[in-house]
Order: C-alpha cells, then sequence, then structure tokens
C-alpha cells in the first residue's frame, strides 16, 4: 500500500523559497552589524514563513509554547504532519536544523538525509530517527518509502532536493503554501527544474488568512 | 473621481509572464523549422494563455467568434474589461498586438503606448484610440487617469513596463492568473522588482478551473 511522494513547502510570490544565504540565522550581533545582509536574510525567511509561526499545531510541535491559532491554515499544516511517514531532506536543510530543532524533533518519523558523508542513524526523543543515506535519491526514496508504510513520504527540502525529485519524475504531488512577499533574489524553489518534462495539473487551491494554499499532481509530461 | 492603477496578467507556477521571445508568433513554417525555438516559446505562450482562449467575454471581444466557456473565469475577465477606462502599454507589446488584434481593436477605451517616436494618435474602430506618449511614465499616467475618469487604469503590460510602475510606487492592486505550468526559462514578471520599497497585501484569492486568481493591494514599504 504505497503512499504518495509529495512535497509541502512555501514560496514568494516572485518565485523564492529561501533567501540568499540562511548565515544570518545564528550570526551574532557583531557579525549582523558587520554585514547587513544577513539581518535582511533573516528578515526575508521570517516574512516568508510568517503565516505559519502563530499557528498552534506548529507552535507546539516546534515547542514554541501552548496555544496559538486554529482554523484552515493550522489544519493544512497539521494534515501535512498526519499524512507524512517519512521525509527526504538535503544535508543543508539538516545541518541548519540540527542547530534549530528541539531536542524533541518536529517529524516524530524516521528522516533521511542526502548526504555524501556516513553517519549512524541519529534518534531523537519523540520517535525521529535520522538515518544518512550516501547510496543516492533512488535508495533514499526506497528507504523512506518502506518506512512510512501506507502512509506518505515527503520530500521536506532544501529546493536543489525537492528539484532533484521532480527532475527524476518520482514527486507525485506539490503543495505551495504561496506568501504575499516579494523576494527580488534568493533561492528559487524551480530554479533548474526541467520544464520540458514536468507537467502540473491543479487539485485544489485554497486561500488562508494570509497564504494561498497550491496543490498540484505532477505528471510527465 | 480617480480610480485606481492596476496590473492583470498571466504567471507561470516559476513566476514567467512571457517565453524568452515572442518571434515565433509571426514566424512562418519555413523560420520554423530551421529554429524549433521559435515553436517552443509559441507552445509556452499558448499554454500560459490557455485558460483565457475558451472563455466566451474573450473570445468575442477578440473577434474569435461567437460563444465559449461562462462561469468564474468569464466573469472575472469581463469584469477586469469593465473597471478599465484606460490603459497603458509598452511599445513592444503595442508592436506584438498591432500585427495580432483585429480592425476592432479589443480594448474600447484609450490606450497610451510609451514610445521614443512620436506618432499621431491612431483611432480604430470600436472605440480604442492609441496615444503615443514620448514624454515618461509619470505623464503617460496622468493622461490615462484623465482619460479613465472614474474608471480604473490598467498597466497592460510587458513586464518591463508593469515593474517601472510598480517601482515608481504608482500601482493600487495587482492580479495574477496563475497558471498550472513552468517555463524554466523566460521573461519573469518580477525580474528587477524593488523588492525593499513594495509591500504586498493579499485582498482575494479565488480558483477557477484552470488557473488562481490572485489580488494584492500594493503598498509601499
Amino acid at each position: 500500500m504505497a503512499g504518495k511522494v509529495f512535497v509541502s513547502v512555501s514560496m514568494s510570490l516572485d518565485g523564492f523559497s529561501a533567501p540568499e544565504s540562511m548565515d544570518g540565522i545564528f550570526a551574532t550581533p557583531e557579525q549582523r552589524e558587520q554585514d547587513p545582509r544577513l539581518a535582511h536574510w533573516v528578515a526575508q525567511w521570517m516574512e516568508l514563513q510568517s503565516w505559519i509561526f502563530p499557528l498552534r499545531f506548529f507552535r507546539e510541535n516546534l515547542k514554541l509554547g501552548e496555544g496559538g491559532e486554529e482554523g484552515r491554515a493550522n489544519d493544512i499544516v497539521r494534515e501535512t504532519f498526519e499524512r507524512t511517514g517519512a521525509s527526504i531532506m538535503g544535508r543543508r536543510m539538516f545541518d541548519l536544523g540540527e542547530r534549530s530543532w528541539p531536542a524533541e524533533a518536529p517529524f516524530h518519523t524516521p528522516v533521511f538525509v542526502l548526504t555524501h558523508n556516513r553517519r549512524d542513524p541519529w534518534e531523537r526523543p519523540g520517535g525521529t530517527t535520522f538515518h544518512f543515506v550516501d547510496d543516492g535519491i533512488h535508495r533514499a526514496l526506497e528507504r523512506a518509502r518502506e518506512a512510512a508504510s501506507d502512509r506518505d513520504v515527503r520530500i521536506a527540502g532544501g529546493s536543489e532536493t525537492i528539484l532533484q525529485y521532480v527532475n527524476a519524475g518520482l514527486v507525485d504531488e506539490f503543495s505551495i503554501a504561496l506568501a504575499p512577499v516579494l523576494f527580488g533574489a534568493g533561492t528559487r524553489l524551480f530554479d533548474g527544474v526541467n520544464a520540458s518534462k514536468v507537467a502540473l495539473e491543479p487539485i485544489r487551491s485554497e486561500p488562508s488568512t494570509r497564504v494561498t494554499h497550491l496543490t498540484y499532481s505532477v505528471r510527465p509530461r
């Protein structure tokens, strides 16, 4: 009973899913003062994600505190979590997360990290185990499918990892929270997509308070 | 009784509002055979616009024939037409249109064309008069506002003209028909936007059969 392979990310209206660099996240005040771009990149990232921070499910899952907004956006975030039986992410996303997530990491499922460096599985409290896969995206997906059983596999990010899976024809469904933000520069979600091979079919389009939740099925063309 | 200044365009999910070139539109079969990109660009353009071609209002206004699809998308296209008291466009868009529009051009209002070459107004049957403005975007907008009276002014395109007005803080409202298409390359709608000066506020987001109709108010930031 194979589940789907899906993507769910935030994108600015001009197509960016991340600022030029995430270096600002862990920069010291001194570093930020020396390089004003660091603060700018953090501000962009926060603005892109600002729809999700106040949501009750997100706050509780990230251990940011009790309470928060309920409603459709919150339901969508919870549904995305609940359908996910395993996640796949790139090494850079893991490295960032390793420094940001609470000890009880927010996945509560196996997570497969694409890497060139072997490393033993890393088990966290609450059911998240990170597995480090150094034999390619197909093998990582095989392992994630097996771990997810009848639930879905999420290609979590970053955009380079997402595009590798999209271009290999391995993604069934693509969800975007389209934010009312213009970046002007940064990391484009679809940079390098093989547009001649990838077709999208709209499944649904649903506004919440701050963003539009777009869902497409992905097919070869 | 000043109306609004608005934009209404189609955009691919990866942020393109036109292919790399529109040269394919008028290419001969021989030219298309010699340069396969010409056919590719036309195919991209057709796919981006494919949501609008079957609509009854669009077909009748472009003299493509009687009949066509009704429903929400058709209403949106008609409402966009009805609110428009004058349009502004760049010279390249006009040049393309001059070879494509029917004699009864589809505007039925004054149209102000930004150009460096003076030319007498060109009056078409059905109420469209093209005025050629060589003294800048502010002056073109003044004249368009005056002509539109209490109706709205549409910045019709292309994207370079749209961005000039957005970056000058002269656009009040931005509507995008977001199409389930990936271009991979072409003309980006927001290429060159002054992201640090332009803020968007969602007004509404409405799906129709093929596209999502996104409307934002535009503010300085």
